[in-house]
């Protein structure tokens, strides 16, 4: 599908706000013909400007192979009207099959040629590994630099999130397929 | 202070459930008789068996210099109750006075001799950093390895969160003097 309506530019200096409440994410990948989604808790800003991500990719996952290939991939930031597909998306492998479509998720491109976003979501961020082989090899660890960011306008703009109603809100794991969906903001 | 009631052990292997879903933390520390304290939103876990974290601790901070020379920090899961202190531990620093003292913040010891624990927060991970000397200097990322955990079983106990009411509940930063609250659990 074509980048819809729902997904405007957002500066790369305030992009680690799409990330810096912890949501969970989803990861896409693809390379050579093949592409991938699996979801991710562990996943951070690591720096404000360049802004760069860190996060967890264990080394047996296809995923893992995609980004070892492409030096490329994004962090989805899914609102809870997903939440069923990002718990599926953590559930299986898509080693064997496209998991994207068998999932139903719509899919488009932002910045990067061939790297899918998922439609649907509150924010994305497109994001190029940096040279750091023994951390991935030892740790799992991807460090990456954030080339392009972009959410949807009526969740997160100026730099802010807005939630409209539950469904907008971003989610938050703990484990065995419960989560938080983010609370109420308020101001010190 | 001693141990206080409010703090019980949490098995290792579920310890990583404290900082799965992206809380704010509070990260002290203490070395050659300085320690200080200061919040931290880049902060995740690692691994699951032994447990790790990686967590950003900038170059400038004092705190880096406490870690660096002792090898050790906790990760304080701090409640909406301290969401004031939080912010103000994360607006100062603590190289020319004792930061703890001077924003009203009791402590006690968990298993690491001389490492500070912040009495009211809803858990707390104690950690040993790993020999990543080249991720810390290119990237202030610190790797570490988990060696006790403690909650608060009223608000985390058999590895779920319980929270009790809103002052309760565990942070999500925003920017700005803004955080979320953590929302409301579902299971899919």
């Amino acid at each position: 599908m074509t980048r819809p309506d729902a997904c405007k530019p957002v500066a790369l200096s305030r992009s680690y706000r799409l990330l810096n409440h912890g949501p969970v994410t989803l990861v896409t990948s693809a390379h050579e013909g093949r592409r991938n989604i699996m979801s991710a808790s562990w996943a951070m800003p690591l720096d404000f400007d360049p802004p760069k991500v860190a996060v967890v990719i264990d080394k047996n996952t296809f995923t893992r192979e995609l980004i070892e290939g492409s030096g490329r991939f994004a962090l989805n930031i899914p609102t809870r009207a997903l939440a069923q597909r990002v718990l599926a998306a953590g559930s299986s492998s898509g080693r064997e099959s496209d998991k994207l479509a068998e999932l139903g998720f719509e899919v488009f491109e932002g910045s990067t040629a061939g790297l899918p976003l998922v439609a649907g979501c509150a924010g994305w961020l497109e994001c190029r590994i940096l040279p750091e082989v023994a951390l991935q090899a030892r740790h799992d660890l991807f460090l990456a630099e954030v080339v392009a960011a972009w959410a949807d306008p009526a969740i997160f703009a100026e730099g802010r999130w807005h939630f409209g109603d539950e469904s907008q809100r971003t989610l938050h794991y703990i484990a065995g397929g419960a989560f938080f969906a983010t609370g109420d903001a308020f101001e010190i």
